[in-house]
């Protein structure tokens, strides 16, 4: 099975999500300023969640560069990760309507939280494939991030009953934390080219 | 005629076919978990259509990796088997917001079914240009799954007038069927390959 | 300026506009079939649509793997052709929407006829870039096809006004005479491989 | 990091974004030439929208051709450009239903605006990761247009209040500055190639 497709039909899926959500800051009928003050909910969730989808496509891309051969398993574990990112539209959109409240903050983390799960698992599946010894495996090394991040969503997911706005933080910081490229398959790569090179 | 571009279309309609289908679920008004109760059987035909495009994704993959000539009449079989599949949102949008009624359900066993006939057009249309000898024609085999399948679906229309819950088991089974990615075509490109090698 | 990225973003922006249009073919709230009977008209405008669609997406594609070099004439003539065709989905809900109505039809023409310029002027774009004796001026030769489409939409039109039923069979002929691949462009690029393998 | 992937991700959020644009243009309820009229303001924004789309794709196409190594800091910058660039549908929504209102022309300069200051900070990257010597660098040269453009966008922005369809021409000008495509990447990128083939 060739890469090409699977990123190709991957970046397709990932820039329409990333697209999409801009649909649901709908034209207010008004011509003033004024009118746009119930959009600004709307305007920080969509731009929360663009930054979420852009790590995401930013992650998936350094991972699956390092993926030699596309099997069957990868490829629904992919579908799968693309099918919970499908739902960050939808989440983001309610927690825009409701101006942050309890219930949508909590779906919010859920969907991340799968998300994350269904990363994990395509993660997992690749270096199950490629060995131990290849360069995802090397480059993820201890994997922090992805530790911490289902920790900080769940946190979020916790909080959000108590108060909406410190969950909201948490997800900011959630997003801050992976904003940050991942160096370490970018450097893997590097001396993998250069070590094969020689 | 180059194969990457015919790829390439395919893979964007599919795309946005498979993400287009989560704008039915309506962002609700009301900011309790209770609000998104309406939205279950709407999320449930989501998540049956999303993996009935995966499916239609994967194999369409697999299927196109053993053309080496697109044709006119390749590219027109293709364009009918689109239009089938980007009539499954609107069917599954039915379903959803009817709670499986039985004419819904008939319906998007036909959309399904004509969908399932465009993809045996496409087959058999490839397998004459490529000749019975090709990758694809010994991969096929016997075609039990594609067999199977428009029986299934056949089926369910005629059951969705008596119970449409049973229906929609049908509907589960025909999908879950096919989620074994096709490892016919997958094992004898490996070995074509490998034959090449020597 | 690579070709590829200039196929991948033409091949984005009709995939999109021919799914966008299955929008147009909202969900009905009632369960029966005879629900959908309203639909009908919609229905088969979106079909005849995708057809339209289908045939310029066909003849783009082969029409630019002629193309040698893409210059900023070339692509703004692309884009021209893409704001035309980005139009088909309005016109096309509305003859949907008004079950084929004398306005509705003829504005129908009218986006079809400016694509059908815009066309021409990129495929003479292409002609003087490539120069006289290129693959694509060959092949294209008296471009019959090409000279009667805008005569066949400029016929419907006027004839909308008298008897829209009659206008809708003129673009149903107009898009069956492009349905036959262009064999021309085809074969001249075969045979033009075939003189290379010499 | 593949640059391909990295266009086609680009390609594909451009892509929609010049198309979702078109959704705003609503199918009227009349069937009346007449009942076309109050779109014709949402028709005009529409084609200066993507007009102005067209223009961002073709320069970052050029511009993203001379890029040898895409870093985490490129990436990014270019997100944060689709960002903006994702809020031209919003802001083109928004003057057309408002007949070119004073606060929606002076939004839709803002968006401008950013999408421009996006555009800088992404060239700048480029030149710095490139080398002062690079390809980009002596391509863009005084970059005139790029430092005309953010004035012309803060003049429209003030001249909004007073009169918003002076602010129109100018916007319709400052497209038609950057409508002519950037022959400076291409010559140079030209006198390279010759260079290379020496």
């Amino acid at each position: 099975m060739k890469k090409t497709r699977f990123e190709a039909f991957s970046d397709g899926v990932l820039a329409i999500i990333i697209t999409i959500m801009v649909l649901e800051i709908k034209v207010p009928h008004g011509e003033r300023f004024s009118d746009l003050k119930g959009l600004i909910p709307i305007f920080l969730s969509y731009a929360l969640s663009f930054i979420y989808i852009g790590i995401y496509w930013n992650n998936h891309h350094h991972m699956v560069s390092t993926v030699n051969k596309v099997t069957g398993g990868i490829l629904w574990a992919n579908l799968h990760l693309l099918f919970w990112l499908s739902l960050i539209p939808f989440a983001t959109g309610w927690i825009g309507e409701n101006h942050f409240a309890a219930a949508p903050m909590a779906l919010y983390g859920a969907v991340l939280l799968m998300a994350g799960v269904a990363y994990y698992i395509l993660q997992s599946l690749i270096i199950k494939n490629e060995g131990r010894d290849s360069l995802l495996a090397k480059a993820i090394g201890k994997d922090l991030k992805g530790k911490i991040s289902p920790f900080l969503y769940a946190t979020a997911i916790a909080v959000s009953w108590l108060n909406s706005i410190v969950s909201g933080i948490i997800y900011v910081i959630a997003a801050l934390i992976w904003l940050i490229p991942d160096k370490r398959i970018e450097s893997a790569t590097r001396q993998n080219k250069e070590a094969g090179d020689d």
